[in-house]
Formats: structure tokens, C-alpha cells, sequence
């Protein structure tokens, strides 16, 4: 970034040489050189090893060799740090200011983790203050660098670097308010409450899979509107990641699409403090993270001194920049807690207060004079430029868009929308109708329909399977598949890692409004995506779960592949919408109600057997969560009330037929989103289930819990409380009583 | 293994030659050898490319380099295969006879996947017939090598496999069963279906964790009492998975795991056919599986003819017994589909019947004239052997054990009770009991003292936490460390890797009915691991899940840490006991229940801050699910019930003294398992929530979800049905209205 460039190659050198006098002696006891040691086979950067009492700093613990790519990458490196840089004791002064916003915000709250942004100041000074292109006074850029605090515990260090940077999310009384009630500086990076925050991370390895979606989005929206006279959308994703997040196999399934997409422009720091919650990472993380890396197709840099050897961070930030072909991880050895003389490189640094004691020492040992909370001035000074710069480049980039504007008319309001995530006018026409007398299909079917037909109207809309795309009918026919060489197709093909599909969509979704990413595996498989599923919903990131097979209705494959307690148990997750469409009306329900959902994601449970069209069956039934399929009561009074789900709504509405003929005044409901009924009025709740009429049947295909709470204490729910079977699928609806005569038996007994 | 040796070096290099000859060409097209190919860094077995046909079935995208331990290691490989082989043609007849009963079986089931059984037969075939050990007749003998198809799919394989070697769960009608309601040939290979099946896989990559977990039992075993004079515990652990179970997070987790503890008896065949069912795996997996293998310091083989160099199998198999210190991966190129003319190496084969003309093509192909399920006479006799075998490895081995016994009584006893899994006499003596007077403390930490107790009487209790274990409180502090060169250690350090820690510990309970593991993590992280906890449910392994910090009591970590629908999701899964206690007796009750069920996985949710020992509770309390703690109402007739768990049980009973000071009559229900209670009787249920009384109140700080069934229509469920924050804990329960307040207000409106 040229506004941050000051200095001669001379002053740059002596700027080193102060640095290397700065640096902390106490960790480097372990970390001495082990006999036979040879060099990586991943470049490490000579420029940053001027003295041996760098080099020690190395982990004794891994085997490594040298490959010809390694030593030209090496030179390139070395020569390419020696300019711009800030004087390095400034650097020290901000770096420190880094470290003690956070040992002072975590000490006050008596709670949080110092250890991380203490040893990862440097790269987190140099990545804010040197590296990244944002504008403070509009988090929202479109085209600004992402940054994801992966190792979300760390927090600290982000809010320290959004402080310094200027952003009003974070000021001094937000520091001093860290982790308490309302503040906006939570325990862990939270996007919804601290705007500069881009997505939400703690639970180890999201935010890595995350960038992996931030840097998806880029290479795809680039691919589609850059033009040779124009390259209009172009930034950077860079992620911070702990040992934590690369024992996590989602880190690894993520990992391995960046390295098969080639996503050069994603650049992610290991931060490799060999130290984790139960002490040092020998005792259960011994594997070569490089040589793994290497095999997922990643560059790879190792920055030995990431304490105090800015330039040797400096230098690897130019050479990934410079492999456009690869995302890069640069390992970054640092020593957590650096500077305090007693904790520093133990684990009982990394998730609780100093203490008043090993505060004013680390004081002392890094010579801070400082009350707590200060930041001085020279430091203040020095990040001010920051709101004039972020201003200044989303002006240029605004300009600019003014102008490609003019060139490509049709182009620049694609693209716009996707900025700005409106929605084009009528876009939901789009969306199919059917008749009863249109044929009966699977719900899968029809969701591909409704896929295909919002990519049509839709330019955000682009997803994919975890390598069941000719099961759960995802493909965008339309379109080709997302691949290294072919960004700017639109089917993604995740291969199986539900994992690390899921926090990808999440990285994709919040990457801009108008993205509006989709994913399917089959239903039962939401187990291995749970976590990241959770996050799009605290996270009100819109994601669009496709997942069919959603239960015994799938028949031969058997109880591992059987969905029963998964209804139930995203009914019970909050800000979640837990959609089951029984037929081709209620897919496009359930599909408009997702794209108009962008900050609470959808989950549609789809089947995989034929399913009829249903008289009486609508898209603003679906709207609201519960409506009357078919009655012939009158004056709100049935006799009995039939409710069903997705592929059960047809047993209710068969049984119905039957009760009818016998004279019973019957109603069924379809019921396929609880969230969205509980949204509606009380008029019209009773309206559709009167509270005088307790005789009521639920029929679903999944387990009982919660359904109390339709049916009540006098009605009868009908379900599956024990795993599935592997037959036929007709045979185990039969074996389980999950039947029309079931639901008439219950019926009678109740009217 | 001895017996199945048969023939002179002279006959086995015959032998060789003709299967040469036997290969089919009809998918090497695709995978001719590719310009500037290079030798692997793993060895590729000399032996076993005898023609340079043999080695053009390499696929053709993997860049590869070569060690100089590889050279050396194919020499001794190349040696060693040359001895005890049974005639090639006889061998050939076996491998389609395997073939063709997946044919027909998926044929007649009309659902399946023939594609791996096809490809993976050769290695199947090899596997049981002449090297593992085991008895068909007693498929539970303690010492038999274990086997696990992680990619349970192609579970047909297995199946003719246990029906070749003569296992009585797979007889010829059960081949012609499969997939069927009753059979004991289910769609996926389950462990409590067919005995002979280890575990229960299908979900990709639970199996080769399950398989870690297998090895690391027998590791263990094998040095707590293996002596000088008597190996009494020494068995292998073979596992076949594919690319699914490769591109999966969790079976990175896993095998990290197993690199970092040296299990050396763990060998896995990597089933390299290149298809998955979106097609060719090139678009989505084109990272070195074998470079990410070696970072996790993994022995590495590669078969380059997986479809009829049985040498270079027998060999690779060979080399990898010969490695000690590390588990091995062989990897091993296969053709999906072998000898299918028209379907071969391609998706279409993978998971669904050939069609009966693609069968009659195939069997014209493989020159099969047998009629369906037709087991060859010579093929027959050749494996009728292997039940007085087995019988025999059985009872050579119990004498052993009998001689073990005589010069080592305790130890006998101790390993005896962990084969049968009989709980010592009064074990349940050791669990701590509390009083009121008690100090006041986090169950977390009472759950360490009942850990603790455990440990000393049950001979084979251990486990641990996914790097948390100073915060889970799980450490047993008698014993070490399980590590790779102290394995008779019981203390297990899985790093942060939840999901395969789940996997892992049902592998280790699965290999002995006497073995109890436990893990540890937050509550919330559940999600983390959820599929793994599902199959724990689903195949009946007693896994103990010690999860701690179970609520906003947490506090500053904030909502991705906060557990809020957790509670319910595990509620609504079957087979499976959620047990949250409110004190010192409730947790010890949760650890009697937890220990006493050992084919149901027990959850406990346990809390991080201080709880007070409450008068009334008790451990029988706990082994009937729900309670009452307190009562001051007579007559079964209260004037209100007020109910709660855990943490909130304290918060029920304040709000109780509350309104008795009133002169109200209160009961107070611990409702610390809704399973338990779901079973007892009746009348116990009447005694405790009596139907009569419908003023009740719930007290639980998670979703309010399902709560309906206990407090009825009526009644009130005070519960967050939102995410949690970051704040102090106290904070958080005052501003979500989880107080003895709120309890008080919701019981006078109903009483």
C-alpha cells in the first residue's frame, strides 16, 4: 500500500537491526536448534534470519527439506522487502500498543484470552496498518480486503486493530467493556455485533472455512465482472489461524477446495505457538502441518521469527501475493504471551487474565510506561491516516465504478444488485406453480425446478452438493461447474465435506447481500454440519440447506442414512427456518420464504419419493407456516384436525377422505414451518387450530418430540421414536404405522 | 499365516504369470502412464509390476517422488511375497465369486452398490482368506483381527465375504435377503445386525476412526498385559476406505491421531478407483492423499493393480506388518465396477443395480457361467478350511490364556472382566455421595471426583478430552498419558478434534464389551460431533459424552459457545440417555446410570459454576429420570409443581421456600432424564407429575422445546428460545429471566 510506504533501504536496514535487539529472549529455550536440522521445502525467507539468534526461534520438532522452487523463492523475497516500511520502532510502539489494548481489556473484565494477540501483534499490525485496503467509516465496502480472526478467542487482537484503525464499532469505552452485557467487543468476533467483523468465529476451524467462501466469492464475482479495461472487483482474504483450527477436520476439508480452486488471493497465517489448551501441541499435534498443506495443494512460507522479524512477515505477505495460482499458508512461529516474563509460551496465558502481578511485569519487561487503555500519541498519529486512506480508496473505487458503469450498463447492475442484495422486481414469479392434476415427483424434483428457475432471476444464486448433486438434484443446468480455470460457472462442487460446505456457503452469504448461496447433502447428514449450520444461524447469514432423502422414505440404505430426530432438532434452534413442502406448491413456498430470509437461514427437508400434487396446497400457505389444506367443517368447529408434513401431509389428507365419508367433519393442516406459524397472529392461529378442538393427529415420519405442543395433552402424535430400517420404503411406512389407517384409528378414538 | 500356505516358490511365479494374463483391459484407457511420470516417495512394490500392463493401471494425476527408505522397503517386500500363495486360478475364481454375489444380490434387491465389491474384491479376498485371523463360528473371540469398511456402501462385500468363510450370520438366504425388512444383510454394514461386523459405518469416514479406535484398544491392551513369556493380546486392525472417507473431515481428525500415537497394527487399504458419485473425483479432489498421509507420519504403499496383482497386495501387506511404528495406508488403484464391460469406472456403477442385461455382459466378461448366488464347488472347499481354523486359532489361544492365567492371576481377572465385560462386584460402592452440608461446586468438577472413582474399580475405564481436559475436568490423576510409547496409560489426549474423538471412542467400545470409554468436550461442540454420538446411539456402543460448561452459565464466552437447543436435539434422538444433574449425588447418579448402560451412549451435561448440594437429591433419584426433590403438599395434591435440571434445580427450590413461606403447597421435580422417566411405571409417573395437577412450572436454561409433554397445555416452561451473549453468567440469567422471580410470577398465575 503506497500511502504506508516512508522509508530508504537504508533506514529500513537499520530498522531490522533495532528489531532484532527487541526481541524477548525468555521463549527461546525450547526452541533451540536441533542437531541435523536441514532447511524447509517451503521457502523460509532468508531476509528475516540475519542473525542465528533469529533462527533458534525455530520449533525443534519437525523434519523438512529443501526443493529448487523454495531457494529462487527465497531470493525473490529477500530482495522485495527492503521497501517501504515504517520506521521499525514506531512499529514496536503500535505493536505494543496491540498487545496492551488487550492485556488491558481482558484484565478489566477479569476474563478472555491475551495470549494470541500478544504473539500475533506483529502480523496483525502489519496486515491493518500496512497490507489491507478498508475504509474505516464504511466497514461495508464492497470492495474491501476481508480479514477472519479464525482463532476467534483471540479477539482482542481484531478489536485492538479496529480501535487503531478508526472504526466507531470499537472505541475506548467499547475496550473497556469487553465481554460485558450490550458492548459490542463480545467474547468471541461476532459480524452482527461489531460491523468490521466479517463473519463469526470461536468454534475452532469456521473461520478459516469461512475466508475459504470470502475468497470463493472474490475469484467468482471477479470472473464474472472484471473486464480487461477494468478490474472491478479485486481484494484480498487474509485469515489468522491457531494450531486449534488445523487440528479441526473441517480446517482440512476447506483447505483442500482452496488448494483444488487455486484460490490464490486467499493468504492464511498459521500462527504456530505450539501451544494449545492442555499445554504444548506435542501431546496430541505431531503431524507435518506443511507437508500436509503441500498435499492440499497450498503454498506454503514459514516466518521463523513472527515475535519480532516484521520484515520476514513483510516478505512473505509479497510472495504470496506474488503466487496467484495457490492459496498461501504462512506459518508464523510466534511465542504466546510474548512478553510476559512468567506465562509467556505456557497455556496459562492463553485463556485467562495475567493478573495485576504479571500485568505491571510484562509492563516492565516491555518497557511500557502506559496507564492502561493509553494509546500514544505517535501510535494514534501514525494509524490516524487510515480514515482519509479507506475514504480516499473507496472514492477511487466508486469513480472507478461510475465509469465501468457507463461501458458495461447491463454488467454494472448485475453487480450492483449483488452489492446491494435487492432482490429484481417480480422475481418470484419465476418461481413454478402445479395443479393436482400436474404429475406427482419427489420433492428433490421439484426443489431442482425451483433451482433452476431462481438462477434464471436470481444473480447472486450459485451453489451445490457434498458429491450428491444426481441425488439431491441440485445442478444448475444453465450453468457450468466452479472450477479453478472456469470461476465464474455457478454449480460448486463441494465433494464430501458437509463441514466444510457449510461454513463456506456462511463465508459466500456474508461476502455481500446479494449472494445467496445454497448447499445440499441428504437430510440426515446435517449431523456433520451442524456447527456451521448453527453459525449461519447466529451468525444471520441466509444459506439456503437443500437436503433431501429426509426420511425412512428413502428406503434400502437404512437407519444410518434415515433422518428421525432431525426435524426436531432444528425446530429447537433459534433464528433458523425449518421448512418440509409436501408437494411442488410448497417447494416454491418454502423457496420463496428462503430468498426473502437473508439473515436467518433455511433448511428445506425434501424426499426422495414421489409425492402428488395436493388440492388446496399454496405458496402463501407456506408463508405462513400452518394453513388449512382442506376442510369440511363449518363455523370453526371440526370434528377432528389432521396435521401433517411434507410427504405425511398426503396420509392425512388420504385419511381425511376416508373420515369424511363416514359423515366426520374433518380439517387438515398442513403444518411445514413451525417458526413461521408461531410468527403469525393469534387471530389467525386460531383460525387454523382452534384451541376448542383438542381432538387433533399429527402424522410425520420423524420423531415425536415436540409435537405436544400442536397436538396437545388430548390429541395424538403420530411418529417414528426408535432409529429406521433397511427395506423398502412402502414396507417400513407400513411396519412403523406410519398410515392413513393409523391416523383414522387415532382419529376416531378422539372424536 | 501358516495354514493357508500351500505352495513352492516355483508354482506361486506360475501362479503370478497367469493372472497376468487374467487382467481385464477394459479400463485401462484412461489411466495410461503419463509423460514425465516419476517414481513415488512411498514404495511401489517392485514385485508387483512384472509387465509394463501391470503399471499402466496408474492413474495418471498424481506427481510423485521417490525415498531412498522406499528402495529398500520394495526390496524386502519383493522378497517376502513369494512364498505360501494359493493357485492364482483358484484365487481368480474366489475374487468373482465375491463379484458376483454383490452382483446378484444388489440385483435382486434391485438397490445397492455393486461398483466396490467389484473393485475391492482382490484386497477382500486376500484380507480373509489369508491373512486375517479370526473364527466364523465365535465372530466375538477376543483376539480376532479386526476388519472395517469404512466405505459401508459396498457393504455386499463384506457380506460375501462373512458368507465364504462361514459365518453363520450370512448364510446363502440372507445373501438373497439383502436390503430387505428383517434380513440381517441391511443396506449398511451394522454391527448389532450381523454378527461379524464390527461396527456400523455408511456415513463416510466414522469407519477408519471407528478403526483408529479398534487399534488404539489393542494397543493398549497389548502393554497393560501382554508379558515377556505371553502375548496375550495381538491382533490387527484392517479397514477399506475410499475417497469419500478421504475428502471427510473426520477421517483427517482420525488418522492424525493414529500418526501421533504410532499404531502400528492399524492398516488401511485406500480404495483408489477415482470415482465418486458426481463422477470423477478430479472435480473435487485433487489434492496428494499420500502427501497429506506422510504429514501425518503414516507408512505409505501403493498398489498399482488393485484388480489382480494379488502379489503386490500380498506384499503390500507384508511391508506394512513390517512396520512397527507407524499405521499404514496402502493405497490401492482399483476399478470401480471391475468387469463391467460397459459400466466399469464410472459413477453409474457405484450405487445402483447393473440391470440384467449389464449382468449377463459382465458375466460373458468375466466368463462367469454360474447361475445367481452360485458358489463354485472348488471355491467352496478352498474356504470351507477356515471354520476348523478358526476353531482352532480360538482354542490355541484359551490355552494360552489358561496358562496366563496360572502365572498371572490379577492380571488374568482384570482382562477377563474387560473380554466379558462383567462390572466388578460393588463397583458403585466407589461413587462419592453428598450432603447438603457438602461444599457448594461445578458438577464439572464433581463429575472429575466421579471420573476419578471410576477409574480405580472398573478395569477398563479411560478417555479424555478434545483439549479441554482443564476445563472438562477429566483427568484421571493415577494414570498418565496414553501415548505412543505409553500406551498402558489411560488418560487420551485427542487435541481438537471432537468428531473423531466420537468415532474413536466407539471403536473403543466396540472392541471389548469390558472397555467404558469417555470424551469430553463443551456442550455446544455436540455439534461438532453429533454424527459420531448418533452412530455411539445407533450400534449400541456405551460411549460416556462428558460435557461440561452446559449453558449461559458459561458466561463471557458468549452465544457460539452457549448451548441452547442442545438439550432437546439429544431428548428427541433415540436410544440415547441425556442426563443433566444439578449436584454432587445427581452427577455421581448420572455416572452409575452412564456406566450401567452399556449398549445406550449417555450424555451428561454438567455446568461450570458452582451449584449447591441439594436436600432430596439422590442417586435413585436419578435412575428414575425424574423425582421429586421436595414436597411439603400431602396427598399427591400440591398446588403447584415446580420441575427443573441441572443447574436450574436450585433456582426451582429457592423459588419453592419462596411461596411455602406464602403458604403455598409445593412439589419440587429433578427431572434429570426424560428417558429414564419415560420408562417407569405408570403409577410412578402418577406419583411424581399426577395428572390432576396441571399448575406447573419448568425451569431450564435452554429451549423451551418439548417441554410441553411435562408441563402440559396449562402449564408453563420457562426456558432462552434465543441465542445466548456475552456477559457475565449472573447478568445473563437476570436478563433472560431464568431467576427464582420469574418461577414465583409463572406459579401464583397458576395457583
Amino acid at each position: 500500500m503506497a500511502a504506508s510506504s516512508s522509508l530508504t533501504l537504508s533506514q529500513a536496514i537499520v530498522g531490522r537491526a533495532i528489531s532484532s535487539h527487541g526481541s524477548n529472549p525468555t521463549p527461546s529455550d525450547r526452541l533451540s536448534l536441533p542437531a541435523g536440522f536441514t532447511l524447509p521445502s517451503f521457502s523460509g525467507l532468508k531476509s528475516s534470519t540475519p542473525s542465528s539468534s533469529h533462527s533458534t526461534r525455530l520449533s525443534g520438532s519437525r523434519q523438512i527439506r529443501l526443493s529448487s522452487r523454495s531457494r529462487s523463492a527465497i531470493k525473490a523475497a529477500a530482495v522485495e522487502t527492503l521497501d517501504k516500511t515504517t520506521e521499525t520502532s514506531l512499529v514496536e510502539k503500535s505493536v505494543n500498543t496491540i498487545r496492551f489494548l488487550a492485556i488491558d481489556a481482558v484484565e478489566k473484565a477479569n476474563s478472555g484470552h491475551p495470549g494470541l494477540p500478544m504473539g500475533c501483534a506483529p502480523m496483525g499490525h502489519i496486515l491493518y496498518d500496512e497490507i489491507m485496503r478498508y475504509n474505516p467509516k464504511n466497514p461495508y465496502w464492497f470492495n474491501r480486503d476481508r480479514f477472519v480472526l479464525s482463532a476467534g478467542h483471540g479477539c482482542m487482537l481484531q478489536y485492538a486493530l479496529l480501535h487503531l484503525a478508526g472504526y466507531d464499532s470499537v472505541k475506548e469505552e467499547d475496550l473497556k467493556a469487553f465481554r460485558q452485557w450490550g458492548s459490542r467487543t463480545p467474547g468471541h468476533p461476532e459480524n452482527f455485533e461489531t460491523p468490521g467483523v466479517e463473519v463469526t468465529t470461536g468454534p475452532l476451524g469456521q473461520g478459516i472455512a469461512n475466508a475459504v467462501g470470502l475468497a470463493l466469492a472474490e475469484k467468482h464475482l471477479a470472473a464474472r465482472f472484471n473486464k480487461p479495461d477494468s478490474e472491478i472487483v479485486d481484494h484480498y482474504t487474509y485469515a489468522i489461524l491457531g494450531d486449534g483450527c488445523q487440528m479441526e477436520g473441517i480446517a482440512n476439508e476447506a483447505c483442500s477446495l482452496a488448494g483444488h480452486w487455486g484460490l490464490g488471493k486467499l493468504i492464511a497465517f498459521y500462527d504456530d505457538n505450539h501451544i494449545s489448551i492442555d499445554g504444548d501441541t506435542e501431546i496430541a499435534f505431531t503431524e507435518s502441518v506443511e507437508t500436509r498443506f503441500e498435499g492440499l495443494g497450498w503454498h506454503i512460507i514459514w516466518v521463523k521469527n513472527g515475535n519480532t522479524g516484521y520484515d520476514e512477515i513483510r516478505a512473505a505477505i509479497k510472495e504470496a501475493k506474488a503466487v496467484k495460482d495457490k492459496p498461501t499458508l504462512i506459518k508464523v512461529t510466534t511465542t504466546i504471551g510474548y512478553g510476559s516474563p512468567n506465562k509467556a509460551n505456557s497455556y496459562s496465558v492463553h485463556g485467562s487474565a495475567l493478573g495485576a502481578k504479571e500485568v505491571d511485569a510484562t509492563r516492565k519487561n516491555l518497557a511500557w510506561p502506559y496507564e492502561p487503555f493509553h494509546v500514544p500519541e505517535e501510535v494514534k498519529k501514525h494509524w490516524s491516516r487510515h480514515v482519509p486512506e479507506g475514504a480516499a480508496l473507496e472514492a477511487e473505487w466508486n469513480a472507478k465504478f461510475a465509469e465501468y458503469e457507463k461501458k458495461y450498463k447491463e454488467e454494472a447492475a448485475e453487480l450492483k444488485s449483488i452489492i446491494k442484495g435487492e432482490l429484481p422486481a417480480g422475481w418470484e414469479k419465476a418461481l413454478p406453480t402445479y395443479t393436482p392434476e400436474s404429475p406427482a415427483d419427489a420433492t428433490r424434483n421439484l426443489s431442482q425446478q425451483c433451482l433452476n428457475a431462481l438462477a434464471k432471476v436470481l444473480p447472486g444464486f450459485l451453489g451445490g452438493s457434498a458429491d450428491l448433486a444426481s441425488s439431491n438434484m441440485t445442478l444448475l443446468k444453465m450453468f457450468g461447474d466452479f472450477q479453478k480455470n472456469t470461476p465464474e460457472e455457478r454449480n460448486v462442487r463441494f465433494g464430501v465435506r458437509e463441514h466444510g460446505m457449510g461454513a463456506i456457503c456462511n463465508g459466500i452469504c456474508l461476502h455481500s447481500p446479494g449472494l445467496i448461496p445454497y448447499c445440499a447433502t441428504f437430510f440426515v447428514f446435517t449431523d456433520y454440519m451442524r456447527a456451521a449450520i448453527r453459525i449461519s444461524a447466529l451468525s444471520e447469514s441466509g444459506v439456503i440447506y437443500v437436503m433431501t432423502h429426509d426420511s425412512i422414505g428413502l428406503g434400502e440404505d437404512g437407519p444410518t442414512h434415515q433422518p428421525i430426530e432431525h426435524l426436531a432438532s432444528f425446530r429447537a434452534m433459534p433464528n433458523i427456518l425449518m421448512l418440509r413442502p409436501a408437494d411442488g406448491n410448497e417447494t416454491a413456498g418454502a423457496y420463496k420464504v428462503a430468498v426473502l430470509n437473508r439473515k436467518r437461514p433455511s433448511i428445506l427437508a425434501l424426499s426422495r419419493q414421489k409425492l402428488p400434487n395436493l388440492p388446496g396446497s399454496s405458496i402463501e400457505g407456506v408463508e405462513k407456516g400452518g394453513y388449512i389444506l382442506t376442510d369440511n367443517s363449518s363455523g370453526n368447529k371440526p370434528d377432528v384436525i389432521l396435521i401433517g408434513t411434507g410427504s405425511e401431509l398426503e396420509i392425512a389428507a388420504k385419511a381425511a377422505d376416508e373420515l369424511r365419508k363416514e359423515g366426520k367433519a374433518v380439517r387438515v393442516v398442513s403444518f411445514v414451518s413451525w417458526e413461521l406459524f408461531d410468527e403469525q397472529s393469534d387471530a389467525y392461529k386460531e383460525s387454523v387450530l382452534p384451541a376448542a378442538v383438542t381432538a387433533r393427529v399429527s402424522i410425520e415420519a420423524g420423531s415425536t418430540f415436540g409435537w405436544e405442543k400442536i397436538v396437545g395433552s388430548k390429541g395424538k402424535a403420530i411418529g417414528i421414536d426408535r432409529f429406521g430400517a433397511s427395506a423398502p420404503a412402502g414396507k417400513i411406512y407400513k411396519e412403523f404405522g406410519i398410515t392413513a389407517e393409523a391416523v383414522i384409528v387415532a382419529a376416531k378414538a378422539l372424536c
